[in-house]
This record gives structure tokens, sequence and C-alpha cells, in this order.
């Protein structure tokens, strides 16, 4: 069965302020706003021609309300409404809402508790690529993936590749040959979504992409000179699961974002996944820096569908251990 | 009908010194060489895990043998089969090859002679995406697309959308709104293949992935050092069509290379194909540089595929004009 | 003697519109407008600690006014002056302006007919170097050199080499090693101020110095996105003469400014003098590239120093011939 | 008293294995190696018209046996040499050595007990600066500046700037206004000598001078390539103090080196050294990254001129603190 799930597209959560949030996306990082209330900011990068990829509510405390994916068509949003339900999970329409430009969603929750959407029309919007008068911070491009703490890695990663139809192109086994984190992708590029073994589920960060490296060092010079000091938590530096050019920051809430350039094509059936074990002398990021305790061991709570509470949260099922190579 | 075309994979052309090939791709452009004989040179992009995406052919005159697209599974080139012979082509099968590391290959004409060869399976190698220590020049990442003249633009955007499965990215139109020239691409970025309206079929030229801008302006200093400044045609520049960053050279035997990096994620059904008018202002490259005479003319041949002659060319169906935005 | 001109520091030129200079120099290049009125505005570089290094005055028709040159302390005024009168020539004393942060300058006409100008203060500003939210287009750094179109490069260099303590970097010889055009410098990199062979003397451009080569790229981006495309004329490439990484734009006025990066330490005494052959096949600029006629033909008359009138420009000792490597 | 200092020239130190200190520095940091002998190898960077900055020397123990500067002529040796033996220093003239390409030298010891070498001559070679195919790792361009842990940094900076003719461009001073650290230069760039307050004397590092911010991050790249990873002790990163994007590696015997891009022109007399409050928040680098503890605390003794004996090394007089800002 192909659901036809084509690329991560966006992240729903919560922030406290939201004119400290426009800050810090629009002025430091360099995002679009497309729009925004007294409740939301609807924000997207300079090349995305959808209303937004970022939506950020106003609430009292942090949480995720949705980790969303774009599907081709209709046809298989009601494609994954049967497979839902027809493993005896709850799968909930929502109506098209004009005001944040979202099409009419299919909301579940996947095996680990993390609450997914599926959609297939957003409301188009300009694109920004060419007006590089516009361009600020970090120049964010487009949404490129998110990170999850889960407490059973396998068990997420059967889900996500055999039914949903991911593939995956990296992981880090553990010395009995236990998947301890995986990278998995839809749209052919390193990742849409990774998994890592942790108390969770819980949502690490959300990847943007830029353009070019030299983004990437301007915006920790325009977080340093806007007092975003403090804000910039592990980087930059390349990955060595991935080998992307990576940064990552702590939004006004403590959410992380990773601003991500230059991995490579996976497309191809015959593309072997990369292999990391978990003894490796390269855990550590390529060029050897070590990640600060922080990265290891925050993360932004999900919140359940339909009360909007923290979902409950389990202990994971190898044992805890630094993920240095995690992306 | 799906045939599942991957993405453009390989060409195979000629050149008259295998040495001086060599110097010229590996040394100032950075490919690795995969394997040679005295008769040819296989060469990869530094993230490639296949065997080849550029073989070099020892021949007394330039020409393109095959340009070669990847499919998923075998069932797909049986397919492909059916297609071609049920309208009446040939198509021709090829046993696999052990010494350049390519599978059973199909292989027939497209409706402008171009000579097509799809296949699924190429021997795997090592990347070297992190050996950098190998990294020189423009450090050549993968292919990205190539770009024909063609005498009717219209027809070969039509059969490889209406049959092959393509989609436009961009296109530019004249003032009658008939198609001058078209992006198309099967992997979402901004093209695998392009057509131009022009005396053809010839091959304009084969797009190489770079990691970042830097390399490209590397590259140039790196081909003047080494004698290599008349090679380069045009650019560096910024193309309007595709926002890419480019650099065109010329290899010792005049065929040409674009070095690229930096277009945009295509994945999705509501992206709407971006239009340019040809007497829009902007129709030269994005920072107003005209391209010279010779990337507008000069282009190699295309060899038939029984007698490896050159393949009949015909006057373009529109008028010649300079597009100037064509990348 | 020695007259302890440490730099090249300012220069006074006219423009016809105060408004579409400012959104040249300050939105597209980077600027910093330290102070303006209705008559003039006064511009600085990111890393500039002095009021201004250029000041742009309301008029009817371009000219440059002065280009300026500091020296160590006053003592070096008052000893310029006497040699100046010594050689029969006008040397005037000018009050300090406090509007315009300059302090009390000697003004004079050097042979060429060029109106020089002497000065040891000018007020002292922020500088801006680390506030990077600031940083926008080119991220002008801060003045490097002049260059001039004068009728007799030899004179010029003799005097400003045996008079004024000038040290010559490079320069471009003809077949019978007569100097065609040649780069001079006090400060320690490749140049203060250039002279090349032609009508003149003319001001061919001011060049401003940027932290990276990724900045310049990025100008390039932002003048086609605000409309300035036409204004980019040359570039961007590598010189041959001095290495350094190049753009060539014109203001809206048709003065020009070079944007440059990256050239070398010219401290040492032993530091031997560059030659280029004028038929010196890397004539062209190092990656090959040719430059359009107008760099060649177009430039900024000088205004005297007591009508403010264009002065005499005279045809130049050797046969104009074009000047591939001049920076 | 003017003894015309122009800059740092070159540094000589011990290592113990010459094969495994040509590998980093050529292979991975990208010197030019100039000439060598069973006994030593000059290094040189790329743009450097002298034969070496970097003289390595075979020893069984590392050590610094000499900091040198370059004098403008032989006038100055004789002036300087007058000046240390006025003091009751002793000052010894040692003979021009063709091998190692340097003119006769005059040597003593600074009040620190630091090693020092004054000359007027070396052996020209050729620049490689545009022979950009021998580019490797760092590329490095030119030594720029040593920096030195020093038991009184008072008293240094006294002798430097009073008796030596340096400037200050920044420094870092305690609470009770006690000068902590300082950036001292002849060159007008932010320092050819730094001192640091610590036990010493000791030579914290010598920066090399790159091109541009990319040759840093592929260094890093290389350099974790070619299993240098555990080399790479800090950065990259932006120093708030002098505002340069830097790498610290340590080479094969834990010499430290510093990899250092952008800072800023220092020529002019009104420069008002820039004071960091040794509490100022922003004490750590621009960006907010802590520096590892082996930073603050490893360093290479000096050895005497007489028997290349390690120096004696004195307690600091201010108490130890870590310096955030010292590049």
């Amino acid at each position: 069965m192909d659901f036809n799930i084509i690329r991560i597209a966006r992240v729903v959560m919560n922030v406290t302020d939201l004119n400290a949030s426009r800050d810090f996306y629009v002025n430091a990082l360099g995002f679009i706003e497309t729009d925004s209330s007294s409740e939301w900011i609807a924000l997207r990068g300079l090349e995305e021609h959808c209303h937004h990829s970022l939506l950020l509510k106003k609430a009292e405390k942090p949480g995720v309300h949705l980790v969303s994916y774009k599907v081709w068509e209709d046809s298989h949003l009601t494609a994954l409404e049967a497979f839902f339900k027809g493993k005896g999970s709850k799968a909930n329409w929502y109506e098209a809402d004009d005001a944040t430009g979202i099409g009419k969603t299919l909301r579940v929750e996947d095996p680990s508790g993390i609450p997914l959407e599926f959609f297939a029309e957003m409301k188009g919007v300009e694109r920004c690529i060419q007006k590089y008068d516009l361009y600020r911070g970090a120049r964010v491009q487009r949404i490129d993936h998110i990170n999850c703490m889960v407490p059973d890695v396998e068990a997420a990663v059967s889900f996500y590749t055999k039914e949903l139809g991911f593939r995956v192109s990296e992981y880090t086994a553990t010395e009995d040959d236990r998947t301890w984190a995986a990278w998995l992708h839809r749209k052919p590029t390193v990742h849409d979504v990774a998994f890592m073994n942790g108390e969770g589920p819980r949502l690490h960060h959300i990847g943007f992409w830029l353009s070019d490296p030299m983004s990437l060092i301007h915006c920790c010079d325009v977080m340093a000179s806007m007092g975003y000091a403090d804000n910039i938590e592990r980087g930059p530096g390349r990955h060595g699961l991935s080998n992307a050019f990576f940064l990552y920051v702590r939004d006004p809430d403590g959410n992380r974002i990773e601003l991500y350039n230059g991995d490579y094509l996976t497309s191809d059936p015959d593309f072997k996944p990369v292999k990391w074990d978990i003894n490796d002398p390269r855990r550590q990021t390529f060029w050897g820096h070590k990640a600060p305790d922080s990265w290891f061991n925050e993360a932004t709570s999900f919140l359940d569908l339909e009360k909007g509470e923290p979902v409950n949260q389990k202990s994971p099922t190898l044992a805890q251990r630094k993920p240095d190579f995690v992306t």
C-alpha cells in the first residue's frame, strides 16, 4: 500500500510570547512571516510556496501539537484513514482553516504516541527565494526534517518503513545490533524524520534547510549581536552521520531548531543504509566536538490531540547513552 | 502508466585523449576515477555510490552515445520496452558489462532523436563524501541534469511529461505563448533534463552538483592555475531560472559541463511551474550578465545507437533567439 | 623626508539625488550612514572608527572634489604644506567642519591635476563591526583604495614614490618597458592608489574592502533583487594583478565602486614589485573574462579646488590599450 | 627611538618526528615546504615571499627556540643591539645560515624571559598565492601573530609599547583595572604578539592567516578525514576580541596553531584600544562557546638561547582566571 507521503511539511507548537518568538524566528533566523493573529504566527522559509512550515501558537506552556506530513492528493488521506482505523487507532478529520491556510487534515497518534497530521492542500503564497534583499540571519530556506526521542526506536522504524513507506538512510546500532537511532526519509534527502532512543515521545528538534554554509556562520554572528548567544547550543559543526553542516539553537521557549545544510541524494533503492557503531570512535561529530548535556537531556513534550495535555512519556527500551552522531 | 524513472544517472560520450580528459575532470573538476582502460574512463562524484555518472570513451571525434536514466527495478525496464515497442519504436536490450559496472540496459531513441538508455542496476562503489582529503577543484558531488537543444521543444516536453512522467518546474515562453525552453524533473530538484529550442538534437551540457558556492569559486582559481582559463566559458553567476549558482566550463574536446549549486525542492504537486517571458527584462542571468555567443551556438552531437554516426539534426521550430535565462 | 601618510581615507564626490544614493550605498552595498543633511550624506564601512570614508554632496552633475589621505599628526600637514609650496604649488588650509566631522585639512593639486587633501583628525564614531544584525548587501568594511586614469603614469608614480613615500606593489609594462599602470601603497596592502594610462585625470573607481568572498556574491543577489542588475558592470572575478576577488558596480550617477576582498601583505622592503607584461596571455583577469568597454572608457571627472569646475583633461602619453589586469 | 620592527616573521621550534609534522603542516594545514634536511623542515604560507615563517627542528622534546621579528634594515639591528646592551642585557649576533635562508640575526631575551630574534634579511622564494592547484587543507597564507603566557603582562606591555614601539589594539582588564591580557601590533592588524596572564613564559600559540572563512571549515573536514579530529582543540568560532574567525589545532607534539581570518585595520593613531572587562558577560567567545581546559592550561616552553634548556617559569602576578576572549 502506498500512501504517497511526500515530505515533512509543518510543525504546530506552543510558544509563550509571540513577539519574542517573532524577533527570534524572523529577525535572527530569517523566516518570512506569512500571517499572524493575536493567537499565532505562521512562518515559512524563503523558498517555500506554501503558507507555512512552522505554526507557533500562543500558550502558557511549551508543547508540540502536531507534526505534519503532506501527501500527494486527497485519496491518500482517505487511504490513511482506512489504514489507521483498520489498526484500531483513532483517525479524526479536521476542517480546512482559511486563516492559517491549511486544508482539511487527518490526525492520528503514531505508535510512539506522537500526534501526527496528514494533509494534501495548503494555501499557496509567494516564494521569496529571489528576494535577496529580504534575506536575514540564517536565511532559512525550507523545513527539512524533525527528530524525535522515542522509547522504542525499533518499533517506530518498523512502523514507518513497513506501514508508511519510509526508507532508512543511516542508523546507529548497539554492540548487540539493536537499532539505537535511525534516520528515515520520504523525499530523497537523508531524512524527513529521525528517531533516537530516549524518554519519550518528545520532539528533539526541527531541522531547517539553509542555502549554503556561510549563512550558518552569519547566523551565529547575527544571533550574538542580537543578544542570542546563549541560545546557540551546539555547533557549528559537521555531522558524521548525514555529512551535513549544522547548528543547534534554542528558541526563547527552549524549543530546539537545527540549521542544516549539505546532506546528499538518497533516491536510489540500492543505496545501502549507513551503519554507525555506537562504539565507533567517530561517534562524536565528524570534527570530534562533544555535544553539551542539554542536547541529550532536553526536548519538548508532545500534546495529545484531544485535550492538548502532555502525552505520557515512557522510559527508553535500550540503555540511555549519549548518541553522539545523532543529527 | 508509471515507469518509475528515478533520475538522470549517466552520460556516455567520446573524448579524443583520455589523459587530457583525466587531467581536466579529475585534477581540475575533482571527479573520482572509479576505473579505466585504454578505451575508457569511468568517473563519479564524491557522494555517488554507483560506479560512474560519466563514461568517457576514446574516439576520434566528439559525440554523445547515451544519456541514461535509472529506474526503480527491472519490471520498469520491461514496461518501458513494451511502451516504446507499442509506439512502433525500436527498443533494444544490452547485456550487463562487468568492466564498466553497468547492469542490463534498454536503449531507445526519443522523439527528438536523442539516444536514451534505461537501467536498474549499476555496481556499487565506495562513497567518498567524507574523504575530504581527496577533495579537489570543484569537488563535484553528483550528476544533476542534462540540457539538450532540440528542434521541437513542445513535442519533447509533451512526450516526457505525458508519457514518461516528468514534471515541469520552470519554462520560457514566447510572446504568443509557445514554449521556448523547459526544465523537467523526476527527482524533486529543478531538473533532470532541460530542452531548449535550437538546431538539434544536440547535448548542450551536463550539470553536476556541487556542495557549496565557494567550491565553484575555488574551481575557477584552480582551473586558471592549471592553464584552463580558456575553458571557463560563462559565469560564475546566478541563474534567474532555477536560482542556482553556476559556472560553465568546456572540457578539452569542447564538451560543456555546468557546475551547479543551490536550486530548490520541487516535490509538491501544487508547485506551479515558473513562467519566464522571453521578453522579460530579466531574461539575462539574474545579475544581468550576458552569455557569450559560443554558449548559444555550440553543442555536442548525439550518435545513433546502431552505427555510432552523428544523429541527423533539424532546424528549430521556433525562431532562434538568445535564451538568456537558459540553465 | 617622511610625511607619514597612513592611508587613503576618504573621497568627496557629487551625486545628483541623495535619496537614490542612500538606497544604493546603504541598502544595497551595506554602508553605515553616519549623518546627513539636505546637502550631503556621510558614509562609513562597518569597521571604520572615523566619521566617514565617503562624503556624497548633492549637485547637478557628477564630479570628484577630493581624494583624501590621513597623516599621523599635524606636524606632517605642515611639512606637506612646506613641500608643496617649495615646489611652487598652491597649498591651502581649510578649517575643520564639525558637521561632517573632518578636522583641518590641507588641499593641493597633484602633478596629474588630481585634487588632493591631507588631514590628521576626523571625529571618532562607533565601530559597527560586531553589530552583525546591521550587516546588509556587501557588508562594506572600509575604504581600501582609489584608482585614477592619468595621462602620464610614469610621472605620477615618480611623484608618489619619490616625493610622498609610496611604494609600488605591482605594475604593468609595455613591450618597451614603459610603465603602463601601477599600484602604490602606504598601508601594507596592495594599494592605496593605482594609476592607469588614459585620458585624465579621472577617477576610475573607489575600492572598498569586504570581509569575505561570499559577501560579494550576496551583494550581486541583493542588487539584482533590488533592481540594480544593470549597475553590476564587471565580475565577480579574480584579479590576476593583486589576487583580489572583485566586483565593479556603478552607483546611480555612474560613479564606479569596486567591492574587493583578499589581497596580501606588502609590509616588507624586500618585497619585489610584481611585473605584468602588457602582452602576457594572462592579461585578462585571472579566470580569463573580458571586461566590458564601459570599464575602459568611462570614469568620473575631478573638480578643481577653487571653482569646482571639471579639471582639464589631457590625452594619455602612451597609446591607449585595454589594460586587462587593471584592478 | 624607532627600531622599525615590521612584523612577527618566524618561529623556530622543536618537533619530535619530522615526517609526522610534515604530514600535519603540509597535507592537513596546507603549508608549502620550502626545504628540509634530516634535522629540520622550513615551512611557509602560500603568499609568503620569504624562505619560511615556521622552522621545525628535530629534537627529543618540544620547546620554542626563538620568536623572530623582521626589521626594515641592518641599521635597526645595530640600534637594537645598543638598546639591549644599554639595559645590561645580553645581545648576541649569529651568522647568516644559507641552508635555512636566514640572514644575520640579533638574539636577546625579553623581560619575560622569551628568546627573541631580530633580522632584516631572509632569502626570497617564489610566492604561491596564485598556484591554486597547490592549495590544500586550510590553505595557510602567512604568519599573523604569536600569543604568549607571561607572569607579568603589564611589564611585558610596558616594554613592548614604550621601548619597542608596539601599539595596543585590544586588552582585557580586571575589576581593579589591571591589564590581564593585551594584543599588540606593529603591522596594522590586531596583533603581532599577545600576552596573557599565566605561568610563563610559554608560547600559547602561533596564529596563521587564512584567505577566507570557508578554508577554515574545509580544514576541519580535511583534518577529520585524515584522522586528526583529536587535534582540533577549539572552534571554529568568532572571537569577541579581534572579531576574527578562528580555529585552534594542536600539532602532533601538542604545539598549538591558530587558523585565523578576518580582523581589521589598526593603522590610525586615533584608534582607541578596545577594553574588555574580565567580568563582561561576553567574556566567552562571541557566540558564547566555552574553551576547553586544555586551552587554558597547556602551552609550550621556551628554550634559553645558550643551552637550549627550558626557560625558568614563574607564577603569574594576577590571579589565574579563564581569559575567555583571549585569541
